[in-house]
């Protein structure tokens, strides 16, 4: 790539610092414009527009590829899953026999890829509003949409909202597997969105959406909390570390109408089922629920 | 500050981006030069070179003021206090008496504060080799220095490997506080040092030294817990979420010869103590102690 390709790259987000033949290009995904990740760019590999959303695929020593959507880091090769396999397989190892998996968003295909790992599952439903996203995906992340090739996955390419309004089925757990509340995302933070999962659960069912940094995203998170209280009988926070999400450090709303995520959280299949992850395994699924002060005083 | 003198700090980590009268400075620190965090600097408020190293303290919007080791950011007032109480507490909750600790390194003197919170305590010795990283300190950061004004805080300014392998005392708790394994705390990393930091241990004594990042330092961490195991019966990883530390993810080596970290763990002298802490708490002292999967693979 030389010099005149890279200035097709927005400058919001990514900075060029060319000298002569020198080509330098970061990605910094800065908050407020303060602070942040930043990343050295080998290679930028692909960069289009959707209906949608700006998308890109950066090539990095560190991470190696990455998939930016509207501006923020979404998964790269190199985060141990983490974010992935905490959103899908807390909650699917406590709710002891889910079957019917929604995924609202994760155009990725990583939770979709997690969640089809559990034998119990009969069907894995994912509405995504970009179709774009999934194509991007397959072809540069091959480890993340493996399970587009099972046969349980089901695609819908639609707004995640009318959706979740029209569909009349239950669904076992549902999961908010959403970019930031910026964006195409934004209206399913809100709380008539909440409710409308809510009803589209089983008597047992279980929500998990990811809910920011508790340390960026202090109001945001504590706004979200407040909302989902008073939905659903049992909320919880868990968090996890993840490398190129801002502030490195995640946190999911475990929300439930029956189960709890420790009580209920079932160790003996966990054993038998001997799950290929990189970061979830029985002690980070009790110990993610561990939050410290500064993130207790939020919720 | 103007241009002319932004142009004294080192050119190594700080980075100007001045354009007639825009005057912007950004700390990063980068892992191999290829990612890490990056932060915009208001103001630099102090910059100094000691016997030892240079030492920075920068003013920020996000983390409020920084203090910068050899290029490596140590402390600053926004990163919720969290490295150090999880240096202090955990061993301090586990031992069921401590009254003689040692703090090798910690200049910055958050350590020190945490352990003078326990009552046990009879004196605290704290062996720093740069008195001007304790006065920086005490100019910039009071919350982390107020541990200073107790009658039973003991400095010593002097190499830590001088003053381990020429003490006859005993302690019950050694905490390891020190910079990166590169600059003035490398030799202090090693086997030979730790050996020596055991048999200063009383027979139920406890040593905590921060073993860097799980994610960027691969190796390093490897090859310290190898050593470690081969000094100490019980030596345990935990881990804490520190914003400011490369990959925002920090591991502890909890090393004991006798004290297991959980089952010891004293929940009532917990209860009773009533710690004012900003991230540690009886949750996060189990909860630390979960590993994810792509860390257990380092061990």
């Amino acid at each position: 790539m030389n010099n005149e390709d890279s200035k097709k790259i927005s400058k919001t987000y990514i900075r060029e610092e060319g000298m002569g033949d020198l080509w330098n290009v970061w990605y910094s995904e800065l908050h407020n414009g303060q602070s942040g990740l930043t990343v050295k760019i080998d290679k930028i590999v692909e960069s289009t527009t959707s209906e949608f959303q700006r998308i890109d695929v950066l090539e990095t020593k560190d991470f190696g590829k990455m998939l930016v959507l509207y501006g923020s880091l979404m998964v790269c090769d190199n985060d141990n899953n983490a974010y992935n396999e905490m959103l899908a397989h807390v909650p699917m190892f406590v709710h002891p026999a889910p079957k019917e998996v929604l995924i609202i968003g994760g155009g990725d295909c990583g939770t979709l890829t997690e969640i089809l790992k559990h034998p119990t599952v009969t069907r894995c439903t994912m509405c995504e509003i970009d179709k774009q996203v999934v194509e991007v995906s397959k072809r540069h992340f091959p480890r993340l949409t493996k399970g587009l090739s099972d046969s349980r996955a089901n695609l819908i390419f639609s707004d995640g909202k009318k959706f979740i309004n029209e569909t009349t089925e239950l669904f076992d757990i549902i999961l908010l597997d959403l970019s930031d509340p910026i964006g195409p995302a934004a209206d399913l933070f809100q709380k008539e969105f909440h409710q409308r999962v809510y009803d589209r659960l089983t008597d047992d069912g279980i929500m998990v959406a990811q809910t920011e940094s508790p340390f960026y995203n202090k109001e945001t998170v504590t706004a979200l909390y407040q909302n989902l209280r008073q939905i659903f009988p049992i909320v919880r926070m868990y968090t996890c570390f993840m490398p190129i999400y801002p502030s490195c450090y995640w946190s999911f709303a475990f929300c439930s109408k029956k189960y709890d995520p420790i009580a209920d959280f079932d160790q003996d299949r966990h054993s038998r089922q001997e799950l290929d992850t990189q970061y979830y395994n029985d002690e980070i699924h009790r110990g993610a629920f561990a939050l410290p002060q500064f993130v207790k005083k939020l919720l």
